[in-house]
This record gives C-alpha cells, sequence and structure tokens, in this order.
C-alpha cells in the first residue's frame, strides 16, 4: 500500500500550517465529511454505498475547497461500512487539495504501543494532517501523536453532547476537570502541535477555556445540527488574533440540498457560514 | 457486504454469556490477537502483511481455542494497515469458534450520533460480542453501546500506561476520578452489559475498583509485556465468585517462539497462564 505524501507541505511546524490555512481562504470553516448513505442525494443511492461517497465527497469538496479551512472526516462513518467504508476514505483524502488541511476525527485514546499503531494510521496510510485524541490515559499515551511536530493533535477538553458535563464537569482542585484537561494540554504542548476540542453548545465553558489556554487553537463542534449559538461560539472562542478556532459544521453544508443542486447548495450554506463568523470575528 | 451473524448465540445477555465463557475452558483468559507484521515468525514474513496477520491469527486460534474465555483483537493493529487490514480483521473474526467470545478493543469514545456508527462498525460488521469504550463523554455518548444487551461494553476506569495516573488520580470529591467513574458505570449498567477496564500494572487500584463495584466484570490488561504482578492481580481483581475477570495476555502467547513452532509455544504458554490464574483464584 502507498502512503498518501504531501511531505513538502508538511515541511512546517503545525501551528503555522494552520496560521496559513485560515489566511488562505479568510476562513476558519472546517467541513465535516460525515457521509450516511441513507441521507445522500436520491441520484446517488443506486451506487454502492462506498462509490456513492466519494462520489459525493468529490462534488463537496469541489465546491467548497476555496470556502475552507479544514475538512474533518469522522473516521465512525467510513468504518461503519466495514474495510471498502476504508477504502473510500483513503479516496476521499486525495480529493483534497495539498493546502487545505486535513483532520481525522477519531478520537483514540489508548496507551502508547497501540497509539503508536494509529498514528501509523491517520498519519502514514491516510495521510491526515491533524487528528483528534481522547486525554483520560494522560500524556504518555499521546506521545506517539505529539511527537509528530508538523501534524496537529487536538484533544477532548469539554464536549458538545448533553451529558457531557457528567464526567468533565467533576470538581478537581475548586474547578472542573475539563479545565484540569485544558492546563494539562498546555502542558504538553512541547512542539506547539497540541489543540483542544470544546463544544459550541457551551459557549461560558468555551470562554473559560479560551481565557486559560490563550494559546491553543481549539476545534469547535456543534455550531450546526447540535444547536449551538454560532455567534456567541465563535466570539467566545477565537483568540487575541481574532482565529485559532475550527469552527466545524457537517449536516447543514452535506445536506442543504437533498436534490441533484446537492453541491451548489452545499457552496451556498459554506459560504453564508464562513461569512457569518468573519462577521463576528 | 455480509454482517457477520450469529445471533442464536447471542440470545442470553452479556453477563450470562461471559460466566459461560469462563466456565466453558475453565479460563478467565483473554487472547490479544494484536500482530505485528515485523514481530511475526520468519516464514511469514514474506506474505503480503494482511495475508500473514491472517494465517498467524489462524495457527494462534487453532492452537489456543480450549485454553481461553475470549479472545481480543486491538483495531490499532489492524488499522495500520489501512483497509487490507480491517478485510483482515473480518477474516480473523470467522476463524473464531462461536463459542467463544471476541473484544473489540477499540477505545471509542465520541457523541452518541458517532457512537451509533462505532457501534455498527464493531457489532454488525466485525461482529464483536464486547468492545471497549472512553468514558470521558459521559452515559449518553455511549448509549449506543450500551442498549445493545446482548454485547458487553468495558469501560476505561485506570488504565496500565505509566502516566495514567495524570487524568484518572485526579481528586473528585475525596476519592481520585477512575474510583468516579467506576462508580457512574455502575450506574449506566442497567443492560447488565457494562465493564470496567483496569490495569494490572496498579493491583491497589484494582482491590479498590473490585470492593466498589462487586458485580462488574473487570477487563485486565498489562500482566504480560507491561510487567503486572499476575498473581497479585488476579486475586485483587477477581470478584466473590472467584471469577468475573477477563486476563489479557498478547506478546507472551503471540512471541513465545519466533520460529515454525510458534503455535505450538503460544498453545504452552497460554496454558501455563490459565493454570498460574487458576491457582490463585
Amino acid at each position: 500500500m502507498t502512503a498518501i505524501d504531501n511531505a513538502p507541505a508538511r515541511a512546517a511546524a503545525f501551528l503555522e500550517r494552520l496560521s496559513q490555512a485560515f489566511a488562505r481562504n479568510d476562513s476558519l470553516l472546517c467541513v465535516g465529511l460525515d457521509p450516511e448513505v441513507g441521507k445522500l442525494p436520491a441520484h446517488l443511492k443506486g451506487l454502492p454505498p462506498a462509490e456513492a461517497i466519494v462520489a459525493f465527497n468529490r462534488e463537496i469538496v469541489d465546491a467548497t475547497a476555496d470556502l475552507v479551512a479544514c475538512y474533518k472526516p469522522n473516521l465512525a462513518f467510513y468504518e461503519a461500512l466495514g474495510p471498502e467504508g476504508l477504502a473510500a476514505l483513503r479516496r476521499t483524502m486525495v480529493l483534497v487539495p495539498p493546502e487545505i488541511l486535513t483532520l481525522g476525527d477519531a478520537k483514540r485514546g489508548d496507551i502508547a504501543n497501540t497509539m503508536r499503531l494509529y498514528a501509523q494510521a491517520l498519519f502514514d496510510v491516510y495521510g491526515f494532517d491533524a487528528v483528534t485524541a481522547s486525554p483520560y490515559l494522560g500524556r504518555d499515551a499521546l506521545e506517539p501523536f505529539l511527537s509528530r511536530a508538523e501534524r496537529g493533535v487536538f484533544i477532548l477538553c469539554r464536549t458538545s453532547n448533553p451529558g457531557a458535563s457528567e464526567i468533565v464537569d467533576l470538581e478537581v482542585d475548586g474547578e472542573p476537570l475539563y479545565l484540569a484537561v485544558a492546563e494539562r494540554v498546555r502542558r504538553w504542548n512541547d512542539n506547539k502541535n497540541a489543540g483542544l476540542v470544546v463544544g459550541a453548545t457551551y459557549p461560558r465553558e468555551l470562554a473559560a477555556v479560551r481565557e486559560r489556554c490563550p494559546e491553543l487553537p481549539v476545534l469547535l463542534p456543534g455550531v450546526g445540527a447540535q444547536q449551538g449559538a454560532l455567534e456567541d461560539s465563535v466570539a467566545a472562542g477565537v483568540d487575541a488574533q481574532r482565529s485559532g478556532l475550527l469552527v466545524v459544521v457537517a449536516r447543514q453544508v452535506l445536506y442543504a440540498s437533498s436534490g441533484r443542486d446537492f453541491a451548489t447548495a452545499a457552496r451556498a450554506a459554506a459560504q453564508a457560514l464562513r461569512d457569518r463568523i468573519n462577521r463576528v470575528r
């Protein structure tokens, strides 16, 4: 198997590459490439599932690549189709122009010996520029990711699901666990390639994280179908340069239309979202 | 793609199936099917990687299936080979006799909409009887796993890596986070299919978890290459019936010999481990 390689583009440290990605299209938008066969436009549903997904992703990427900073495939959407789904992920990765970042939303968390192999899969087989990961096992577990200075590692902090508070709001030394995690991620950031995942459904918590970690990039899911307030979250999440925030949208863009015009509709939705975000920053 | 289906064997609730698996071979042993091409016997290294892995797994399973309660493939070892590695995982799952449990060590943790797709992948595409998962996002995130009453969900509690204490030992309400997690997993266990992952490198912590959660099955990694003390951990981890504990060993069995006799050596190692465990329980 040939690994996907765009090494020259990766010579720079991750934070610099991220900054270039924000500037290129004047956009903080990160489109989630999370296709579900049952939700695809009718004219694609007749194809074999993996083919339908690649055809869909190709049109979405072609229609939006000049409007985004990053594409974020969520691995689960591909894994649910078995090995053929992962083959579709590989084909999708090739569709993304090399100057646009790719983020593998995998949220892996295991001991270092296992994470070494997840890093191999995500960075070397699929060629992601960045990934998401879990903080639960501590720094040594994340080292195989963090040691790749040219790649980004966005670590779960405060998530966007309704029950998130059950664990991450537990009080540790007088503050919620998610802030204790944020503080540790700061310390793990020797290579300037760590970031945080903070859900848009909790703008107050996002503001607290941003205050604590002014220098860390933040991945912000939940502004779309999860009904976060876009403007509040962007205002709370940007850094001192009014940047440093990847705003994730998936369903609002992917399924803006269920007809043959889905790509045109996706472009319009992405443009509107980029502009709404830019008006706040 | 045809899903792997052995529905009749799954009519029973998970806890009952686990209990039957312990009894069948009088064994708490859970062999990790974590093949790495670079570590395989020389005569298999000439094959394409995915073929080599399946051939290796076939001989390991054939040599040990009457000595174990469960096989535990760690997904990372297959994902590192790309889509072909996942195809090798599918072929491996078919090699395991239906009366032996299979546990997909994937440690997934994401919002419910994503976990629904991970459940589809792990339970329906690959056909695992049980999985590992992360507690970080709380109960609602785990619901797509926990709602499958006939399948087991082993949730990370206290892991076996050197740096585990950095997060899970943080004090919450006067006790370490891992005990707060254990307590919550008890509450999430409506379907009697939840368990905990507790590393063998920390037998004192394991004893504290067992005292708090007498009814939960425990998955115990780290007795082998991670240098836990087998006897201490088994004594600390078994339940009141001297059972309820899946003792994970991978490298000690898989790589007991690097020659053509690797399967015979794996069998001898598995038998010795099963017997050592049984002498303590």
